[in-house]
């Protein structure tokens, strides 16, 4: 992970290519694939997290979806049309109580929302970014039309993001982020879900305002990272911040350099916008960095992300 | 349960009167309560559902989020403003093709839903339903305004929804619906996550026609199911119906009588629209009808429902 | 008109009393009436109306619907849960350029509008505003459930909204308020499209900022004006402010106090966030500040206001 | 106009490409016009067209926007994904006589449209159809993206669509329609709203069944009649079909031909599911076929289409 402070050397398109080419997946999980990483987590990876589950307590890993939300704060840099979810009620307790809806013999209430589904704690799905004309496992950037992703939608995910959960407590390290597994005791494994908190998000929190959040600077992981994330086989990387990486970005040449190669090359699920104070505190307590972690995407047909309530259950 | 013949003697508004005197929670959890039967999953109960998870697999209860969902049937009842999932795009491979997005250096997809929060696979949240003008643990219902819930808004179950789930898979009793916990060799206990299974939905599947499920007539519970459920201290209640209740109505002087107490008195937390093709086969493969089950609920403030992808993990 | 100083005297809950029993216009157009003062104008001021069209100019009185406009912008005042337009692509240009719709052998692009009815140039409709438990003609305020609008709804006036429309340019008699008809040689009559620029848009469209705007203090006129609107019998009364009345409110006891009297209790129709500028420089070129006036509203089922695109014809 | 039997040849995309050379208005008005045939009505023709207004009386041509509205009915062929409005509601009635919004110190109703632009009676914008990947003026289609459409967006035309409007009433001709002009004793002229009425809204408001009709067979314009549109130099067309041209298509190798040619290459503005049931019975009765014709699209920036409540004022 880097700080704020950027990386020493300014990345080129170069040094992206090289990476795409070093990091590539495609065709790794067949042609067919539209899974990328989530396949590395195999079934016995699913008893053994269920072991991790031994005080039955559960967290949630979301941020409440609604009005104050993290969308709409000011940022230096474009924005992407994404806001806070709308809520609407269809019927009401004041129209109960008003007696409208007695003629349907039945005092109910009903809602609508209206949400982008990256606004808030949210999956990328393998349809968000591009690579040039390409999507992971080399698809055609073209299936993902108006009408949505006809390769790599959401909805494929519908029974993966179930594992074990890894807490990489960068805060807690004062620092020392080269070493986080062996300072926390845990060591990062082929198929886990990995969950790296910054802290930002409980500052902004803290703050009680979100200018800087969505789109902003942020602490986060570094370009370099690739090839660890790659070698350790991660199923998913997590985080606090909006958008994992580092920002600002480590060139001029492009932005969310970082994001160019886990999605469309490595087929990397991304999981941001995290609440992730309440395990960190948790963790802290009992020493215990792993969990089980269940988060499923809602699986909406043609979907490039979804919103979540992850929990991690220890 | 009862079949759509319907109950023998017709149920009249003392009766539900009765009920809900007789069943009635409010105040069980303390006056402040919100959260209803979901309280009776203990934390060990928690770790013992973990137990249950032995071969690793993950089996989605969800319908797809799409075009094609439950909604916009016809049915002889009044609609309710319900529709199917509207799914747009900010941002499409297409656009990225066109070369349209590259002034912002990434080439990415982003979209947007709007939906009911009850058009599919759903939870209702404790304040969906009224009995008279008072909502669950005897709540005003004007906490329901245009605004949203303010109490009972399905926020407050972002740490719930994990237990055991337990199948009662009713097609495969041949109507000896009477003895299905024995039949299937599992006690349905305290804070269990009670899934039933009638197999309407798989047959709305197979004729790829709504018409009649969302609204319409169904095997479901009875009213005289409640006493039972009461007992049996189950934390949820889940189908593959539209609506968990028999239909018709028992009743000419209420509609939905079930849901008048189960909601509002008992603080039932109710599942409905659930795809159970998948879990009940596996269930019948290997003879094992309890599983763990994670299902969260999308924290979003205010609101009386929630779509979910339920998870039953084994 | 007042300025944004206010009014000497505080209004009290008496004054508002007593202007809706002084200015109460129920039942003057008959117990079914949905349309209020717009009765006011009669086929025969159309066609004189008509005849004001000399040189062919129409302009537009609308700001454009997008991201840009006046909602969203900060306020000491609580929010109303307005926000701006959001559009969004059902198919594109980029589809097309992409190939992807050629098998319909049609390349069209189509959208979709999601929007507050009063997020910008808008019509209060009459069942907007209530006066305790009443709207306009004494109707039940719970005649606008969460399905909408079953009495006054905006559609009921869409063959109105046609007429003469008289511009009153207060910026441009430099405070000389009181004297505006006869400063600018027109008289106000029954049946007219009353408009009044206060310059406040062009001021903050001059700055690029909205703060302020909606729902922040502005001039406009005060609760004095109704008298002398109802003596007037003007069909409508529109301005370039958020709402019309001057704000601060002239009171501590009622938000708005303008709006409750003018709305509910002489059912007078309001137009707000209209576009004047290039009207006024139009009129202050050619000395005529009347003009054929034709704003339709959408007639939108139940809607309680409705965006539109006004025209003034000279 | 065709009926549904359509034409005797079928056209090849020969006859689309020759008529696309023969019929091109690119560069007429100019390198930059948005706004095509709208420039053929001059400053004259709208003091001519007020001067038709001669009883006072106003006509709405719009269909109410509503859940009863044209989308959803059921065809053989493909749909849009456009629905029916959706309208809900942000404060009501209810709550007021709930008491929840007295807070406030004003009890307001609010609400908001969901609404696809092309729904219901609207206008065509030049954005909304290509030719090869070319849009009008030749403009690349890949203006047109999931932003919205950066040339030829609706707004341009803000201070349109008023003019003089010529009603051809279909139906009242028996048939005759190559006579259309004489019998109603009015000329078609350079920049007119042409209106074509063919009866059949009016017949699936009569069924109360809009099966057939969005995006169904219909009477409407045959390919021919682009020439003689193109002559007669009129601003718009208008019907009250949903698209105007006749159905089935008049070819295999293209869907709407006739609209490949009068949109992008001619320029045309094209208004379709107008009401022009109570225009017709007027102008039956008072033998006058032309009126003042005001019907202003929703200047919302960037989008390919527009609803709107056209006028037609005598």
């Amino acid at each position: 992970m880097a700080g704020t402070e950027g990386a020493t050397r300014k990345l080129t398109m170069d040094d992206i290519r090289a990476a795409a080419e070093r990091l590539k997946n495609w065709g790794r999980w067949g042609a067919e694939d539209e899974l990328g990483t989530l396949n590395f987590t195999a079934p016995s990876d699913i008893v053994a997290a269920a072991r991790l589950v031994q005080k039955g307590k559960v967290m949630s890993l979301a941020l409440a979806y609604d009005a104050k939300g993290p969308q709409g704060g000011k940022t230096k840099y474009p924005a992407l049309g994404r806001f806070n979810p709308i809520h609407v009620m269809l019927r009401t307790g004041t129209d109960a109580y008003s007696g409208v809806l007695d003629h349907r013999k039945i005092r109910g209430a009903d809602d609508i929302i209206i949400m982008p589904l990256q606004c808030g704690t949210q999956w990328d799905g393998l349809g968000h970014i591009f690579y040039g004309d390409h999507m992971w496992n080399g698809y055609d950037c073209r299936n993902v039309t108006s009408a949505g992703a006809q390769k790599c939608g959401i909805e494929n995910t519908r029974e993966k993001m179930v594992g074990r959960g890894v807490l990489l407590d960068i805060p807690r390290l004062l620092g020392m982020d080269h070493k986080a597994e062996r300072h926390f005791g845990v060591q990062v494994r082929r198929g886990d879900y990995l969950i790296v908190r910054t802290g930002q998000m409980e500052a902004k929190l803290a703050e009680q305002n979100w200018d800087g959040y969505s789109g902003g600077d942020a602490p986060g992981l570094a370009f370099e990272t690739l090839d660890w994330l790659h070698a350790k086989q991660v199923a998913a990387i997590v985080t606090d911040t909006w958008g994992v990486e580092v920002r600002p970005n480590q060139t001029d040449e492009a932005t969310q350099p970082w994001h160019w190669i886990a999605i469309p090359i490595m087929g990397l699920t991304v999981g941001e916008i995290f609440y992730l104070a309440e395990l960190a505190e948790d963790c802290a307590e009992d020493r215990r960095y792993e969990f089980m972690f269940v988060a499923p995407a809602l699986p909406i047909t043609g979907a490039v992300g979804s919103p979540a309530n992850p929990l991690a259950i220890k």
